[in-house]
């Protein structure tokens, strides 16, 4: 049966970074996010009697190989649990540029993920879905959920405690925003998948780093839970920059911000410092474009600021978004 | 008596970043370094009778308040030794730009500490010259010898335990090069001493970077001893990443380096890659200049690379330089 869904990115404010295994995508620490709208992908995938291999489009061009060995080995795992040897056409829109540090493989494989399980013929509840989706990308397990949401790392080797779980729901905390600042669409040099095993093996603070995570997870889900921008800006901005440190002290070092992002950086801590309180707070993920996190009272001041940083080539501002969903409107 | 001596700066390769003590100026680790030469400065002291308060000339201008102050805190220390109440005029001359992460207080304060114990009466040893030279600039206690230095962080609450020891003298590694690119020489907007509180007080990888600094340490002792650059080599540029985590994890978080200096670190990994072994190393102290180390066989293929990056404005080549000493020719 041909289906389609539709799914969000997510903006990590506890970051993942660092595999305890690769081949289940099993995280070393619990990450939180935000779903965020404005950043969707929409997948159509139908199952095709007599089709010799998968097939993928992706923004209306024929998939590179690399993308569409990593479309395969997911299919592979749904074909495997359904005992089924059909290949599948997939066709997939982004509204957004992929690869640019705007976390899109999370929206993808969530799409996907959601997409496929109905198309096959399953009927996954949010829990399997979670943990299907983070084969293929580990922040994609948090993009099947709307609102704010905890990826739980768990602890057993086989992943089934390891999938994430919803916060708070997408009108729970309304005035938050996402103020995206886009430098760069270029590709990341080292994907984010080579990046964690380069810190994992070699970097000196990644154990330490694992230390002090917690403590800000906890800060953030104390935030989250009586919608307080303040309790959590600050351990939003020492997080990020805590990933960063540990990706510069990894071998070979790691470097995904640019001066851009140190430029704004500067200009949110100023910002803050100029209100004698926190109303925004950078993250970055693997890539250069910051992510600017504040309410919807200060969201046009932000993105003026944003928007007059030299560099800066334009701003997007989101808001918390829904979840993973079946989406009637199909793409072929 | 009217005195004058000359210090080189010197070029850390396991970095002094936190005090364990600020007024004693005692740090956590043990530090690395050679002294360097053609990053000179000279000064010419002498204490006069009935002089009202410390005359400072720096670089052919009276000094800032800021700038006199130090001096003035520095010569109290020798003032309260002998118990005098003179005040001196110094007179100081740097052979580059002061404060552009190129270690001037190293040497400023090596040559001051042996121009004005002379000048004051008193023959100091160099393990008394390196605790004195250390209370005005701790990377000064380094300069007081040539070759390859390590300052002893010590244990003692008094500091009588904290002071530096040649590893190896000026001539025993003639071939050791220090190749340095400057991009800017705008002074840094944090200073050292406000930056490494910053990190002691709100960095949670600071006490992990303490756990593995020795072990970097260790390997450049053992490459100082067999005068072997590629056992060094990858070890000083983890130490140079290792401290620039520290400081981006920092609150606020501290951004020394700048774009200039990542293309270089991207120039030296390339290059090293294209001669399948370590023949180059890059360290950066608090700012964006970049120290590469490297040998006269590829001091020249290192200097072209820089010279062509963008943004780099120029280059000097060090070699290895020799401790403070006693200069007969006066600047006043």
């Amino acid at each position: 049966m041909k289906t389609t869904a539709t799914a969000n990115a997510n903006i990590a404010v506890i970051k993942y970074w660092g595999r305890r295994n690769d081949e289940l995508v099993l995280p070393y620490n619990n990450s939180i996010s935000f779903t965020m709208d404005e950043l969707q992908t929409k997948t159509t995938v139908e199952f095709v009697d007599g089709l010799k291999a998968d097939e993928l489009i992706l923004d209306g061009k024929v998939a590179t190989e690399k993308e569409l060995l990593r479309v395969q080995n997911f299919l592979d795992i749904i074909r495997t649990k359904i005992g089924t040897k059909k290949h599948a056409k997939v066709v997939s829109k982004n509204s957004f540029a992929k690869s640019a540090g705007l976390a899109s493989s999370a929206a993808a494989f969530a799409a996907l993920a959601k997409a496929a399980t109905k198309a096959a013929g399953m009927d996954f509840e949010d829990k399997q879905l979670s943990m299907l989706a983070r084969r293929g990308s580990g922040s994609a397990s948090r993009s099947i959920h709307g609102g704010a949401v905890e990826w739980l790392a768990g602890k057993r080797e086989d992943g089934e405690d390891c999938y994430a779980i919803q916060l708070s729901k997408p009108n729970d905390w309304p005035e938050l925003r996402n103020v995206i600042a886009i430098s760069s669409e270029h590709e990341k040099k080292v994907g984010s998948a080579a990046g964690m095993k380069f810190s994992v093996q070699n970097s000196a603070l990644f154990k330490s780093r694992l230390e002090s995570v917690e403590e800000r997870a906890a800060k953030v889900r104390e935030a989250i839970k009586k919608r307080d921008f303040g309790t959590m800006a600050r351990s939003i901005m020492q997080e990020s920059n805590n990933m960063h440190a540990v990706m510069l002290d990894s071998w070979p070092p790691l470097i995904y911000l640019n001066e851009v992002s140190f430029r704004v950086i500067d200009a949110i801590i100023d910002l803050n410092s100029r209100h004698s309180k926190e109303v925004a707070a950078y993250t970055f993920d693997a890539g250069p474009n910051a992510h600017i996190y504040t309410t919807n009272r200060h969201e046009k001041e932000v993105k003026e600021i944003l928007d007059e940083i030299n560099g800066v080539q334009k701003t997007i501002i989101a808001k918390v978004g829904e979840g993973a969903k079946i989406n009637s409107d199909h793409l072929f």
